[in-house]
Order: C-alpha cells, then sequence, then structure tokens
C-alpha cells in the first residue's frame, strides 16, 4: 500500500487528528462554581476591565487558527474549504506535537479578499496568533499586509514565508558543503507565486544577490507584460541582467535552483547545465519538479524536496511550531523580518559541522530539538527588535 | 475564600480550560508521510469530490464552536467579546467532560447581525454544529432563525433553547411533586429576553395553557405599547386574559414562577401571595431573583435557582453537552422541537420516583448517566423526525 492509500485508510480509521480536552475539574458542585457559574463572573471582568487580562486567564496565550480558503491546498490547487481541511489538521497536529500550541482549524467559505480580512479580524480576540495557509497568490499577500497592520498578534502566512525559512535554513547549510558565497551564487527560483516571492525577497535580505524567478511563461523581466502586481514588484530587485526566455535559460550556469512550482518541470539536461555542484531544492508537493533520482544521475550535488519520503526534507513543519511557540512565549505583537531570520539559522545550527553532509542537511521535521531551537531564536530576535509585550 | 476570588485565582492558575491534542503518530518520516504530506492529499481530493466525506475523513463530525459576542454574558450583560471567554471555554470544558464533544470557543468583535450571521456562514464548513451563546435579544433571535434556514448542520442557541428544556425537565418533575396537572397550572415568566421568550414558546408546545409574561415594566399584554417584535408576537400566544400590571400582580395565584431576569426582583410576600404548593425556578445568574432561603421561609415549596451552590440547580449544562452529541452521532441536519421535548423528557426520567423530592428535582450536572440519556432521546428524536443524515 503507498502513503496515498495508507493515508486515506488512516483517515478514515482516526476520524479526526486532533481533539479537545477538558483541564480542569468539573466533576462536582463545587468544581463547577469554580470553573463555570456562578465563579466564572470573576475573570469575565478581570477581562472586561483589561482585555490583555485574555491572555492571562484563558488559553489565548496558546491558541492559533490554522485559516484556509482552500485556493491552494498542497500542489492541488482550489479544491475548496472542506477538502482543505486534512492538511489544516494535520498543521494543527504538528503544532502541538512539535510546538505545543493548541491550534484549531478554520477553512472560510469565501474566496474575496474582504470577506476572508473581515472575517478573521472578527475572530481575531479569540486567538494569540493567526496562522494563514494554502490562500492563493495574489490574494494572500493583501490579505497578510492588511492583517499584520490591523492587529495587534502575530499573522503568518506559512505559504510563503514558512516555506521561505526553511528554504533560506537548506541554503544556509548546502553552501557550508558547496564552499560557495552566499553573495557570491547565482540563485534561480520557479514559480512566482506565494512562496516563490516571497523566498525570492527573503533570500535577498538574508544576503544573496543575484536571483532569477521564473514562472509557466519564462523568466520574470522588468517591463514583461503578463506579470501581475506582484510580480512586477520583484521584477524590479531581481534579474538585473534583465535576462529573457525560458527556464532553461535562466539556470544554465545557476549555482541553486529552487521550485515551489509543478511537477516534472526540470529535465536532467537542465541540471546537467548549471554550475558545479548544482544544488537543486524541488519542493514541489506532492511531485516535485524533477525526480530526486534523476537529478542526481545528472550530477546534482545536493538535492532536497518537500516530501518525507526523500532525504533532504525541505519542509516548513520545522518552521511554524517553534515560530509560534517564540511568538506567544514572549506575547509578539507580529513576526518580523529579524525574527524570520532568527529562525532560519536556528534550523540551520541544528545540524553540526560532524553531521551535516549532502544527504542530511537540515534537521528531520520530528526532531523536538529543532523546534526548540526555533522557538528560542524567535523569541530572542522579538525582544530585541521591541514587539514583545511581555519583555 | 469565596467562588469568585477562587474562581480568578484559578483561572490564573490554569491558563486554559481546555486544549488541543493530536492524536496521531508525527514521530517518524514514515508516520509524517501518512498523517501529513505526501499522503494526505489522498483523504482532501476524496472530500473535494464529496463535500460529506468531511464528516468521516476530519474531525469535523465531532466539533462545535461556541460563538458568542459578548453581548449578554451571564447576567453581566455587554461586556465584550473577549471578555466572555472564560464562559465559553468553560461551555468548552464541559462539552468535551460531559458530552465527548471538540468544542472551541470564538468570540466575534461585531454586534451587528448581518455580519455576525455572515462570518458564522463562512466558517460553518468546519463544523458539525454550531452553539450560539450569551447574544442579546432581540438578535439573536433573527440570528438563529436565519442560520438554521441557511446551514445544514445543527445551530442552536443555548440561552434560549438549553434554557428552556432544563426549566421543563425541572417542571416536569415538579409536577410530580405538587400533584398538578400542567395544562391545569397557572405559570408567571419574568424576564421577556431571548431565555423567557424560548422558555414560553416551548412550554406552550409542552402543554402548559396559562403562561403570563413580565419584563422590567411589568405584565406583557397585547397591545402594550412598549413591546419589542419578539415580545409582541409572544403577546399573542400568552396572557389570554389579557390582564396589565405589574410583576406582583401577574404571580398572585400562580402555581409556578420562573425567572431568568435580574437580583432580588422577588419578595417574600409575592411568594406568599402564590397558590398551594409554590413552585419557583429563580434562574437569574450569578445572583437569584429571590434568596431561596428567603423563599422557603414564605412557603416555597420547591425551589430551583441556576447556580451549582444551591439544591436543584436548573442550568443548561444538563442540556447542551447531551443534546449536541445525540445530533452529531446521527449527523442531524437540524436542531428541531421534537429533539428538544425528547430532551426534557430524557433528563426529567434520569431522577426515579424514589429519588425525586423537593430537594432533587434533577440529575446533578456532573452525572454522566443524565447526559447519555439527552443523548440517546435527542438522537432517537432526530432519527424518528427524518432530519438524520445517517439513518
Amino acid at each position: 500500500m503507498n502513503y496515498k492509500e495508507l493515508s486515506l485508510k488512516k483517515h478514515g480509521e482516526w476520524k479526526g487528528k486532533i481533539e479537545t480536552v477538558c483541564r480542569v475539574p468539573v466533576d462536582s458542585r463545587e468544581a463547577l462554581s469554580v470553573a463555570y457559574t456562578p465563579g466564572v463572573a470573576e475573570p469575565c471582568m478581570a477581562i472586561h476591565k483589561d482585555k490583555e487580562k485574555s491572555f492571562e486567564l484563558t488559553r489565548r496565550w496558546n491558541t492559533v487558527p490554522v485559516i484556509t480558503d482552500g485556493t491552494a491546498v498542497l500542489g492541488l490547487g482550489d479544491i475548496g474549504p472542506e477538502a482543505g481541511m486534512p492538511v489544516m489538521e494535520g498543521k494543527c497536529a504538528l503544532f502541538k506535537a512539535f510546538g505545543g500550541v493548541d491550534a484549531f482549524p478554520l477553512c472560510i467559505g469565501s474566496k474575496d479578499t474582504e470577506e476572508i480580512i473581515k472575517t478573521i479580524k472578527l475572530l481575531a480576540g479569540s486567538f494569540g496568533g493567526i496562522n494563514l495557509e494554502d490562500i492563493s497568490a495574489p490574494r494572500c499577500f493583501e490579505i497578510e499586509t492588511r492583517l499584520k497592520a490591523e492587529l495587534d498578534i502575530p499573522v503568518f502566512h506559512d505559504d510563503q514565508h514558512g516555506t521561505a525559512i526553511v528554504v533560506a535554513a537548506a541554503l544556509l547549510n548546502a553552501l557550508k558543503l558547496t564552499k560557495k558565497k552566499i553573495d557570491e551564487i547565482r540563485l534561480v527560483i520557479n514559480g512566482a507565486g506565494a512562496a516563490g516571492i516571497a523566498i525570492t525577497k527573503f533570500l535577498l535580505k538574508l544576503g544573496v544577490k543575484d536571483v532569477t524567478l521564473c514562472d509557466k511563461q519564462g523568466i520574470i523581466c522588468k517591463g514583461s507584460e503578463w506579470l501581475n502586481s506582484a510580480q512586477k514588484e520583484v521584477a524590479e530587485i531581481t534579474n538585473l541582467k534583465r535576462m529573457k526566455g525560458t527556464l532553461a535559460d535562466a539556470v544554465k550556469g545557476a549555482d541553486v535552483f529552487i521550485g515551489v512550482s509543478g511537477p516534472h518541470c526540470v529535465t536532467k539536461d537542465m541540471v546537467k547545465s548549471m554550475a558545479e555542484k548544482p544544488v537543486l531544492f524541488t519542493c514541489a508537493n506532492p511531485v516535485p519538479e524533477i525526480d530526486p533520482a534523476d537529478a542526481k544521475e545528472a550530477g546534482a550535488f545536493i538535492v532536497g524536496t518537500g516530501s518525507s519520503e526523500n532525504l533532504n526534507q525541505i519542509n516548513n513543519v520545522l518552521v511554524f511550531p517553534g515560530l509560534f511557540r517564540g511568538a506567544l512565549d514572549v506575547r509578539a505583537t507580529t513576526v518580523n523580518t529579524e525574527m524570520m531570520i532568527a529562525a532560519a539559522h536556528g534550523i540551520a545550527g541544528c545540524v553540526s559541522e560532524k553531521e551535516l553532509s549532502v544527504d542530511y542537511i537540515l534537521p528531520y521535521a520530528f526532531d523536538k530539538k529543532a523546534h526548540d531551537a526555533v522557538a528560542k531564536a524567535v523569541a530572542g530576535a522579538a525582544v530585541k527588535t521591541g514587539v514583545s509585550k511581555q519583555f
């Protein structure tokens, strides 16, 4: 039985990957008087006097909804909010297992940007942070930007920044093995959607100088007529030589290829055309841009994919549990670039020089040590940059 | 230390009365491939093909949000959504402890009827049922009515119907002790808000003939100028003798008084003016309409209150966990009157003839047997009336 069949069978048996539990005694009249009426009126009034107390007297300090509209679920596309639920529930399970965060899946039955923003804003008082998930570009940019500006709790679009952070961590460690400098490499990213654009912006902040971004129509170049607004913005700061052409043209001589696109768009010939010791992170899910065995055969030095079935899994599972753990721990009011850079270095630093190899550039997703390192790094950066309400 | 002080202290220690837990293994690469990517794509696509499968392949079959706008929290009034959270969380804890339901608190930062309806409709695909809580009248009527009409999962405004059902159960058992017939009693209800109006309508359906409803301005009488739309509607079917006057006028000669109003509005003299073997259910929270000791001193035969501090607690805790358990178990598409009547009889039937006394007319809120009885009765009524999608 393959993973797909097994997963369908197991989901039918599990009937839910998370559940809620009661943390307090409710087994006597006295217990009910404390946890519920009449006693509960007192914490209610304490929060009524000072809303911030909701972070002390309820579970709000530790709760994060995983919110989707179901328009960009894995690589499956717009499958609808209900159909996105198994992924959202899975994320919630991982949030708890790896970050100790109480997460809850919420699917929104609308594709309207304003309706989604409004819905989330109206619910924000229930939560300590907001994790946006699998919302398609370019709507996801405005939704996140607006929510970040209008809410005073961390808002994080995982597909953009979770992916950017874990790719950055993988790159940092890959460069240690290729012995190339981050500001000297030529890097090509395929897929100019939410993840690709976020990775581009984040790697530029991390120190990469030469990034070329491609999409189905080819290389993103300033002035190309087919660019959407987010792509236009990123065209200003990438492909500075204003190269035009196909993905095959772009990867010629490139040191690093990062794919957040779709299956089978990279050929063995393309890999052969890359610079010495080529690094390929083919993150398309569930089927990568090129089969890892094919890439290796064509001379790839390091290959990473989004799937847990292969070596070097580059999956944002390594990011979101620890990132929210750290942000919640210090009651951060946002997630800023410094916190994200700290997370990338936190992940990369979990692989010691001795352990590091072409087959092991990132810690395993289920390595609790890695999540703890991310949490610590993120909390520290939040405090340092003054966005913590508690320190 | 009284319950209020103790409750505040305990809430500060608990830091949340519920939490989520992960129900599946995620401790290896293989486990992640089944619970998360790439395997999870398969249950996603199964739901994409048939939305109803979300009740089999995710936790949806067992999840209910406890939703409030914080406008009518306990007897505290409009204290805001965040301040309502300790009550919502308490409800969620009880949902799990007594009904096995996975409930999650959601506070909505809006008092606009349309915005609240819209928000809940957009989220409905995540849940197996909707529990509305502590939303003030008359908005709560329209919110519930519209959601019931537009959604195909059970929608239940607990303050209205939970209260009505538990009061009905208490009345059924009290009448066994007073040996009065349900269609011969004179019954007075004080408090013409959400709960009072719902109790009125429900008791009329249960067989009571003579109901008089009062509010702060006095007896609700057809033609009175101060009535809101919900009160006008109920004025048509109550106080058929078209009596005018005060609460004191109404209770003269009454067999049963039901209070869902505020503290200290019933005097000892009023109790003395009632019929033989007067029954008083003084449900105002946290302070009842008259102190139970005072009521007894003035001749009350049976006294019940909403608080767990007194004997005969008449609290909707006895209703909502079992009611949703039963509805979810048979994938009911709504909560209809038959299901509610079945719930009332289910609760009343949990006190045997031998156990029944003026100090014990209802099972204890923490008696699991009572919740199981409600669940069974509700599920049976749902199947019988054809609103179950599974039977």
